[in-house]
This record gives structure tokens, C-alpha cells and sequence, in this order.
């Protein structure tokens, strides 16, 4: 799929068919995690597939607005590792991971929505308890995604009041 | 050009020809950047285009490790306002503006480098300096682009002890 088709047609989709993703296409959505650059290319994140039904549904019933990874057939988990990281930029290095796993997930016609973690300390807490994810790695992001009935339509977000030339 | 060659040769390049950044693919380029999804939909970025000389000297003067933007066409600082964002999540929101526009950036045959700001105090405030960015909005990263002889090659970073399956 063109790269522009993909970037203007990506947003969030919260209703997912009950298909399975496939391995391959699995294989896809981390490998576009790891193709995003990080502070001196240190790297600092691991992926987390969940793919069990009682481990989807406890996040489902803790997090405050992702009831529907309940009946979602995958979610990825992003997760930090501050000691790796370069001076303290891990959030914007598994961020740059996120987006890329969410726009491969548009190209794979996967429809996908980003649920916030990291700073939410209670969300932070639920990944942890849920998924015994250790102190040292910090849950960052949850990726909800699956086939879906969703359609692709463009986002338009113009607004010429936020675009400064030189001075600000 | 096609989506996963644009992912997987995208990488940082910091060393640029003369020619300029044409309107249309700076128009690109902020466009992409205001794609990237947000919490709650508050898009609380900004986007300044530089491409003064004496601007881009004095940014490469005082960054650490961005020398090299005396000599590009083109810098675009995506700057934050921390009071329109939902939940404390604008580093997110800012970071994957951020990977959207280095990603439009290869789509274009344009390099490009992602230079750390926040949160580092003095790269912050050497902004501020530079560009009059008010207190309300923090210079998040700084992007140098342009035009570039250097080769877009594929990186291989696949490190199968950081995929986990459902518990960690």
C-alpha cells in the first residue's frame, strides 16, 4: 500500500472481528516497532503479545477506556526499560515504536487504537499485576487491534494557527 | 513509494545538500505530522518551520549534537502546549508527530534526523532563546531535514529476547 494512503488513513478503530492475527502478520507489527529510531539507537523497549482470552478481558474490566480489548484478538504491550535509554528520552523512543506499529497495521488493513499507559500510574499498575511485568520495565502503551468492519476514511486537521515560520 | 520500504529504510542522516525544501513538501510534512493520533484527540502540537541561516546556525551552536543544521535547508521544531493535551500523555502525542513527519520525510527522498529536546533543560531553553517560544508551549524535537546523497538503507534490529507472549 502507498506510504500516503496508509499515513492519511490510519485512526482509531475499536471494534475488531474475532479472526486471529496471523504470525506473520504479528512478525510485521514488532519488526515496524523496532525500525523506530531511539536516542542513540539504545533500543529501550520490549513487546508484550497478549492474545489470552482471561488476560485481555482483566485489562478490559481495569483500564478505563479499553472495554473492547475484551473481545479484541490481540494486543500488544510496549514496554520501556529507563535504564537502557539515553537521557531519559525512552518515552519518545517507544512512542516513535508505537506509531510505526500502528501505521503497519493500517497497511495490513489491521484496524488498531492507542491506549495510554504510561504516566497513568493505576494503568501502569494493572499491565504490571496482570501481566507480571517487572519493576526495571516501565508498561508504556497498550495497542489494542484485529480485522476489522471499520472503514479507513482520511482525517483532516488543518489549522494554519499552529504552523510558525522561523520566529515563533 | 510503498509503505514497508518506507518503514524499513528510514533512518537518520545528517548530512544534507543546499537545495531547499519546497513549499509543497513542507506542507507534506506538517500535514503529516498533525495524523498522529493524540490523546483524546487534543493534537497539542505545534510545528515551526526554520529555515533562517542565522537561526540555524545559532540552534547548531548551542544543541550538542546537532552541528550539522548550520549547513541544512530546514529544521521543523514540534513544540508542545502541555494545557491542551488529555492526561499528561503530549510527550506521546508530540513523539509520534514526530515519527510521522521523519517518515513522510523518506517518502519524500528527503534525510532527516530526530535531535532530542525535551527533557533536556538546556536544549529547552536554547530554543526558547532562539525562536521567542513562549512559556506555555516546551520545544519537544527538533527535526533537520533536507535533501541528501547519503544511501536510505534497511536496518536490522531484530532481537527476539525483547518479544514476550501474554505473561512477561
Amino acid at each position: 500500500m502507498d506510504f500516503f494512503e496508509v499515513l492519511t488513513t490510519r485512526r482509531s478503530i475499536r471494534s475488531f472481528l474475532r479472526d486471529p492475527v496471523t504470525q506473520e502478520e504479528r512478525d510485521i507489527l514488532i519488526k515496524a516497532g523496532t525500525l523506530a529510531p531511539s536516542a542513540m539507537n539504545r533500543q529501550p523497549w520490549s513487546f508484550i503479545l497478549v492474545d489470552q482470552r482471561d488476560l485481555l478481558q482483566a485489562i478490559a474490566e481495569r483500564h478505563p477506556h479499553a472495554q473492547f480489548a475484551a473481545r479484541a484478538p490481540l494486543a500488544i504491550v510496549v514496554c520501556a526499560t529507563p535504564a537502557e535509554a539515553a537521557g531519559g528520552f525512552w518515552p519518545q523512543d517507544c512512542a516513535a515504536a508505537t506509531q510505526n506499529i500502528l501505521l503497519a497495521a493500517r497497511a495490513l488493513s489491521l484496524g488498531s487504537v492507542w491506549c495510554g499507559l504510561y504516566p497513568a500510574e493505576d494503568r501502569v499498575q494493572l499491565m504490571r499485576d496482570v501481566l507480571h511485568i517487572p519493576e526495571e520495565h516501565v508498561p508504556f502503551s497498550l495497542i489494542v487491534l484485529g480485522r476489522t468492519e471499520a472503514r479507513f476514511v482520511e482525517a483532516h486537521r488543518h489549522n494554519p494557527q499552529k504552523i510558525h515560520h522561523n520566529i515563533w
